[in-house]
């Protein structure tokens, strides 16, 4: 199957970094899976996706994200298996199966979190890899380790057996039922500036291991921010791929999203999806020792959703979706706000200086999606000239104020700071 | 009018740099025009194009390519003007106004290349700038020069005035006739990595003056490479802009053309062409002080027409035209080739590594145009599944051989080192 | 003679930048050195330098610091001269002599600032240089420009009159009476990374050309950082070279100073000394247009002085002098504070983190200087054993508060905030 | 004990690199200290060092340098020990005990290679760290590697326990009689450019712990290039450190060593050392299945040993020495080109361009070491006037052809390409 088929739009989901860090569990990926079967499920939300070191049993419980050398779950072939302590359906070797046979009862698909890589416990014990004479050291690349998390080796490309051990974490996957993977460590190549390492090589890897798993796969690639001049790469290879590094709930971050998305404007197409990071929404930060409510202020929030649907990046939601808010469930399920994230097509920056910018994306029907965007820290008038469209006059849908008026030569409109507004124009 | 309109396909041409460097004088220009109407024409071939420094009465007398702090002819508003010793028909004020006439009365278009800013002489010499009160003093930038050029000084764009002279300019320009302008030092900002420059103001400003000045004028911007993070401002504001420092006739500089073709083939699209620069053919280096016959053997230059042809690349003769050799004559009047450029679209690199590379685009009718490299330097076989294609078997063309056979399964070809094929598939 | 020779101990003066941008005057020169003789000279105090622009009739009447593209006073040799209505006295041709004499009548020495390079108006203007036959456009190299004044083009060594040209400028500063020449836009080199220039050649033209001018002068190269694998040519070359960009009366530059110093410790020698930059105190900024008395705290104007003692930086205060208060005057007339400075040899850091600092220098007799630093924010105990250097016990003279007591073991002091100790160590 | 007092002159030894590569057995070690002892003792050679990978049993049986992942002697706190099967004598816990003993009783001293940190085979097996309680995987840090080599990971000096683990190294050493260690992978902190590591903390854990563990050791650092940003650390707490990555027999090398010394020229002093790497000399390779007699040619030679005298690198011979041919013993065994390095101060360049080179350095009783160098391709003439030395004429030893002769005014000598020449000059 062409890879992009398992992404037409970009994917919508929930995933546990936000709100729990590297410790999620069963209890808390069911929970927040219901609440997305009865509140979210038809506004096209679908993924559930358990983040980083399901497979480390004392995960959260050291000084930093991570615990040096921690020991992992593993099973004889030297792939990682969830921690029963914390996910105890896993039990007997059923790994995820039970827990994305649930979610798919809901209606829901099951996404997980793995980085590039063999376990380094698995290399220097000797371990090995399923295949005949595989050895978990004979496919390591000693020089290739991770920067913030001491789990893993990279796999060489180049040995006999690597393809053979992406093969068997993938069918592992596959049996359990697996719907979407992100893969970490793999994207931002720039933080290995003197290593002879390109990153191409593993995707390479784990394209071909999802193609030949016998069940569709959205890949996932981490951390941003990419590297423009692997777009094509990314493109031919991935469904969606980070454009930042992890995205928290600070202003000045979302500002720069701007800048991101303006470098990546071309590349946005079905089944490619440069990739914004997930929304800190709601209730979040509890796994990392700091619960809060977002920082984001509303007019903060409706810019990020606004900026997010109009340049079409995947949405997976960061907080805690049990007792969510009204006002955070109402971001989450406007059906004419996430019709330009589903529906639109050429998503460009019309404008962009250091007060304001402007994008648009073509909705069907001849129609334009326009954004705009108070960037400052003042409320600011923003006026865009229809001409450039072609057109004299419109008619103007207010998608965020579901309000309808018409306008003609020059749409001007007031906006608090950080703030914007989604219309909707349609040619007279 | 849409800026991309006035180049719907790759520019096809001839540009005097590779054979007469900055010297070339009126008469050169008009024989190579001469040639053009009655050899090439009628396969596309259309620009003449005076590059660098028609405003500089000793051009070439120097040592090196340009002469330091040369006088150059120059109107009363700071306005290079063609040296009348090289283009006597400009005498009078005229300009290149009868040149293009010439030009355009054989049925060809006229371009000129220009260095983007003010004379450094005007600015020095307290001269005036069209528009009241203007200097030339007043718009330049004391810390914008060119690092390989002492003629200009860059143009401010937040000085008042800094749109007014390229207005003057363009106007000027449109007065002549000009139908093309490969605008320098302008592309590859990296060549200036402090200064607090990004090229991008004086691009806006030239595509403005071009859009004010009343006649269609290809924009074309050099030199290379030009930055991968500025693709989507390149596409939205320039005709073609180069991906590659100054092409010439080495194999290794051919051979690292595939890499950029690579990073750049997303960006290939009707009107937005990356460019690869002249094509070095035949005669050329007469205004070097070294002329010569091409290096590049036979199949280097198939490999080099083919490379060009399925990536899209304009194509700008550089050879001396008149009493071209049969051999080259045939290079550049191949119509079933010219058409993969001309027809074909969404180029995209199949596979590339340092021995082999496939590329295809997409011709009419939903054939396949294919193109297979040898990049290595001994005789190779390559092959290419056909089921990456969606098709078991195919009616092959053979464009060089013009020869037609059916394939299935897998296409199969020897190549010769540095070799290339070039066929179009018909599915069966 | 050697170059070394005439500054063996770091020169002590006044310098007008920190006071008078580019605007001073004859009369404020002349009246800081009254004020000097009156006052400092008994202390070590004896230059008068005028820095940048002394050529620039109307300096600091534009927006910036310096007016592009301003029109400089110049002989008939390219050779910038005194603008005559800031400095009356240079009419008729006499320069800066009638200043230099007065000077030189009060006991004191006079130095003169240059930007390297010839006058971008010189060459322009097709201007002479002394010598047969010699052009500025002869030896300006065209690309060698400073960036962030636009007044001169640097010289190609290359080129035949490049020594003529310099030998012609230090001819005359000698035949003024010049004492001290402050070289800038020479020292830093990493402004211009990817110009083909190492800052070399004008050097070695500048120190050819003073040493046969007939009249000792210290030479002394800005702007800073400079580059520390450069240390062994400017200690070659130069009396003094700026180890930071242009300091001013920030915490976070005086903080930094101690990386500068640690970095830079082992090449503090006799004739040959890495430069602080000047002394920020007192009254200052009135031609910025900013007049204020000095940010730094007592504890830190204290701090700045033993660091520059302690390290043997040059010394060259920025305040206004006349009508200096007590305080200030206070910290340039402690005799003992400046003999670390005079007769300290081998500075060298003991210890630094972020917190603290710790440095000596060898004092006459076998005595220690001896420096304690505190660079936090709040009161610090620090602390510092004895027997690194080889005793058990010790005499102190603690050098700010004039006071003696006896040591052993171990010295605690306690600190304030950005506060400094100075002792004079005496072995029991 | 003051630690420059170690090596007050440059040390003079063996280091088995060049010839056995990682594979040095105890045989070859006892053969080249009695070659030494019986031949260049009496020249100041003294030191036989056995360098990297003596605790790899089946090292050089790999494809690589080293083996990925090899399993490593090791004992129960997790310190690597000599391997068994190629250092017999160490059997029964003995270490280098033995040899270091036999090595001592022929009057030679004795060294070893270590990398920084603590074996990964330990860290994974949760090996124990002399001292109560402590574990490799809490000291280890898990994100600083070897760019090169396997076998460690770095310590993380902010752990508990750091300290302790390099003072059980150097214990274990001094309790073997160990005189000199080479301590690799500490040195080119640039090799890690995104890692938070500047190399110092390792470097000074290593100093402590010489310090305390009772025996004079020489410190000496690789690999090279040393940051000249470091030199006052590398000199405060090192005898010696490389400035160049690994220096083997090919001129390009040996002339790039002249840019090198230039750099650091300032730092040379006693007991702290810039060292140009070993002498690539006689038969090398054999280690590297490449065995050789050196590329240079005997002016090349003469070139080495010329530079590395008058700058006053350390000495380490790379050929085997049993079997040592008349030339290369004499290069070895000239006591008037070592009396320049062992009793030359204050080395200095006098001139360098790319086609020659001059260096001195100060002799005994007045008297300057002179050396001229050809750095070009053809024969050449040098000169060097004696007026920079303040004598007209002098008395002139050359001390390659130990020949006499009188000089005045200039010093002229013909030079073979890539040759040299030494002289003493002695005041009239």
């Amino acid at each position: 199957m062409d890879k992009d088929q398992c992404a037409l739009t970009p994917p919508m989901g929930w995933n546990s970094w936000d709100c729990y860090a590297a410790n999620v569990t069963e209890e808390q990926l069911l929970r927040n899976a219901e609440y997305m079967r009865e509140n979210l499920l038809p506004y096209g939300w679908e993924y559930i996706v358990c983040d980083i070191q399901w497979y480390e049993p004392l995960a959260g419980t050291g000084e930093g994200e991570y615990r040096p050398f921690a020991a992992l779950s593993m099973d004889e072939y030297s792939r990682l298996i969830p921690a029963e302590n914390r996910f105890p359906s896993s039990a007997g070797a059923r790994g995820f199966g039970p827990i994305a046979e649930k979610i798919h009862r809901m209606g829901l698909k099951f996404g997980i979190h793995i980085m590039r890589g063999i376990p380094r416990q698995a290399v220097h014990a000797g371990a090995a890899v399923k295949g005949p004479g595989l050895r978990a050291a004979g496919i390591a690349n000693p020089f290739s380790i991770c920067r913030w998390n001491s789990d893993m080796y990279g796999i060489d490309p180049g040995k006999k057996g690597a393809q053979d051990y992406y093969d068997s974490l993938f069918g592992l996957y596959a049996s359990w039922g697996v719907d979407y993977v992100k893969v970490d460590d793999i994207c931002n190549t720039n933080m290995y500036p003197h290593m002879p390492y390109s990153g191409r090589g593993e995707i390479e890897l784990i394209r071909n291991a999802i193609d030949k798993c016998g069940r569709p796969m959205v890949l996932s690639l981490s951390p941003g921010p990419a590297l423009i001049e692997e777009s094509w790469h990314l493109s031919k290879y991935a469904n969606m791929w980070r454009i930042t590094d992890d995205f928290w709930d600070h202003w000045d971050s979302l500002k720069d999203m701007f800048r991101r998305c303006e470098l990546w404007q071309a590349h946005v197409q079905a089944g490619r999806w440069p990739d914004c990071d997930m929304l800190p929404l709601g209730r979040i930060g509890a796994g990392f020792k700091r619960p809060r409510y977002t920082n984001f202020t509303r007019d903060e929030q409706r810019t990020l959703m606004t900026l997010w649907c109009i340049f079409r990046s995947p949405l997976m939601m960061g907080g805690e979706l049990s007792g969510c808010d009204e006002w955070t469930l109402s971001l989450l399920t406007n059906g004419e706000i996430l019709d330009v994230l589903k529906k639109g097509v050429k998503p460009r920056q019309l404008y962009r200086d250091d007060k304001e910018a402007l994008w648009m994306n073509s909705a069907p029907d001849g129609k334009i999606n326009l954004a705009l965007f108070n960037l400052g820290d003042e409320n600011r008038k923003l006026s865009c000239r229809l001409d450039q469209f072609g057109i004299d006059g419109a008619g103007l849908r207010d998608l965020w104020k579901a309000e309808d008026r018409r306008v003609s030569g020059v749409i001007c409109e007031e906006l608090p700071p950080h703030g914007a507004a989604l219309f909707r124009l349609s040619k007279a």
